[in-house]
């Protein structure tokens, strides 16, 4: 989350940009709060504390979608998660949980999951590649739960293999423990497995899925899995102070998106692999991963912060574009990572275009 | 929370008479949501992650509005109340905290204090009065907090008169303890104290209050105290999965709502005390409190659930009002205990018209 990131002068210096810049890089580019609510039907039906009207019927088509039998709306996947971990743990009076070293639970959310409700997380494998069968065995003892994280954010949204996952979930099952998917981005792996989302959610015993970062919608996530642990995901949703008054905003605007931008996913991702074809040709920029397995990619850029900085004002102040609002440390020194993802804003730029505008940003 | 009641036939078969209802006898009535969203201007200035825009502007205003240094937005007042005990509570090294018998902590939340953040608490005082100096006196070992609620929801929206209150605050502090408010309805006890929300909360390390009872919002909530902590809540807020990516709807109404109804709250109060004067003499009707401290008040109807089931369907279909669409057991049997909220609705009735359909209830 934002806040957690240290201040970082080339955000802030491009944000005072962001009013004359014409068109945005990545994602879906801005959007002004009547465009974001014009998605909202006016007669739309009303929840009562997350019951009844949009709220349900989000709920239902998540079902649908992900063929779980049950799925519940929370305001945020940090509170899906912990609430799935919570309720994988108290199932099987065993208190640890294992994920990724880059797990959200685990660099994101300040070690919530063991503030609030006493869990120990192990990490497994490395932070820099996928987690793999070698690096589970590696782990000891009792597991309540092992969180898979499709595609792995922080390393480019790489994926495994579909049938080194099967191989990696079967024996995590074998071992009693529950296995649970962070499918923030699960709608953008699809084209990369050649799979709908109900396939690939059938090996997870429990998924959440995200509405405002490939859908664009406003806050706002899902649980789904069997009837029992759904009704349970409610009780702790309440005591988690995320049941609340009126949901229907955001789950009003998450279906809109859910419609809208599932079917572009393949687009999305084509889109991703062609910009990896003519970035491969730029000096000083390394792709990750190369082809990208989603519509995401990270860019190592062989620069400096501050050069980062100036080129990405440069590029807002002559080409109108607003590039990259966030830029962390490469593996090795001087580089940049960025992250690249292709929303609607994305599909505005030809390739080349975008090619041409990272190479400004290296120069 | 609605979904802690039982199946209540007299609610369910009243929902399905809303649509030929004209008129609602409490809070602000039905809105669609076209309504509801039409108090956020086209361009308002959208948050990340909480942080800037209207979200911002919100907490700037709470501020004021409470005379706190801090204040932050929150998505429910069950998180805002777990984190603010959670907060006092470490910061004494005492996980005791103490509430009155009705506090929402105690009858709505499930326990999560407990659950969540390993709190005990510890009810003062009877369930169907006021808290005493005598009550917390009788109260032993140390405690991290005590809470105030004001006004005192379950017994009619209640309120201690301004000498006891202080003296009470002036005890729970003399013994080490914080004193938090649960403002929910702070905005409704400023008539009967005749004094400004920010004198009212001057007695109080934290506060929290809503954005969606008398004010009409979304859901959301404010909790404001010292900068530090505050500065603790935010973090406590992304922990419990509250920093969600978009607050901005919520803090837009909640603004609108803020400008519009805290100047009515007097209106309010003065139609409940009108209401309840003709109230009065309505036989088998008693009204607690009485007269009404604040714009509620509930209603002991001398009658048993079916029939005044039958009765509210009844005025939904004769008269086209929507009465009480929940009624709980009273003191005595047979005894049904409704809630009255005079709100936007309510200013449509004559408080003669109010008695004459409460009569018909109770025939």
């Amino acid at each position: 989350m934002a806040s957690k990131r240290p201040r970082n002068p080339a955000t802030d210096d491009l944000e005072q940009l962001r009013s004359i810049c014409t068109r945005v890089l990545g994602g879906h580019g801005f959007r002004s709060a009547a465009e974001i609510l014009s998605a909202i039907p006016a007669d739309v039906g009303k929840d009562q504390y997350g019951a009844g009207g949009i709220v349900t019927e989000l709920e239902a088509e998540i079902c649908n979608v992900l063929g779980k039998p049950a799925a519940a709306f929370m305001p945020s996947g940090t509170m899906a998660q912990q609430i799935a971990l919570r309720i994988h743990a108290d199932r099987r009076s065993c208190r640890v949980v294992a994920f990724h070293p880059t797990c959200h639970l685990e660099i994101h959310e300040d070690k919530a999951y063991k503030r609030m409700h006493d869990l120990v997380g192990v990490t497994v494998g490395n932070a820099r590649r996928l987690m793999t069968f070698e690096d589970l065995r590696a782990v000891p003892g009792r597991l309540a739960a092992v969180i898979f994280e499709l595609p792995q954010r922080e390393i480019g949204g790489a994926l495994p293999a579909w049938k080194d996952l099967q191989q990696q979930v079967e024996y995590v099952r074998s071992r009693g423990a529950a296995v649970h998917m962070d499918g923030a981005r699960l709608w953008e792996s699809t084209p990369f497995y050649r799979k709908k989302p109900a396939e690939i959610a059938a090996l997870f015993d429990t998924v959440y899925v995200s509405f405002y970062k490939g859908l664009g919608g406003l806050a706002g996530a899902c649980l789904a899995g069997p009837e029992d642990v759904i009704a349970e995901a409610r009780a702790w949703r309440k005591r988690h102070g995320g049941t609340l008054f009126g949901m229907w905003p955001n789950a009003a605007v998450a279906i809109a998106g859910l419609r809208q931008r599932l079917p572009l996913m393949p687009r999305y991702h084509r889109h991703a692999v062609a910009i990896a074809e003519k970035l491969r040709a730029v000096r000083r920029v390394e792709i990750l991963p190369d082809p990208p397995h989603t519509n995401m990619m990270r860019l190592l850029l062989r620069t400096s912060e501050n050069k980062l900085r100036a080129a990405a004002c440069r590029v807002a102040r002559e080409q109108g574009v607003y590039t990259f609002k966030w830029s962390g440390s490469g593996y090795t020194s001087p580089t940049r990572m960025v992250e690249l993802t292709v929303g609607d804003a994305t599909l505005e730029f030809k390739p080349q275009e975008v090619a041409d505008i990272v190479a400004e940003l290296v120069r």
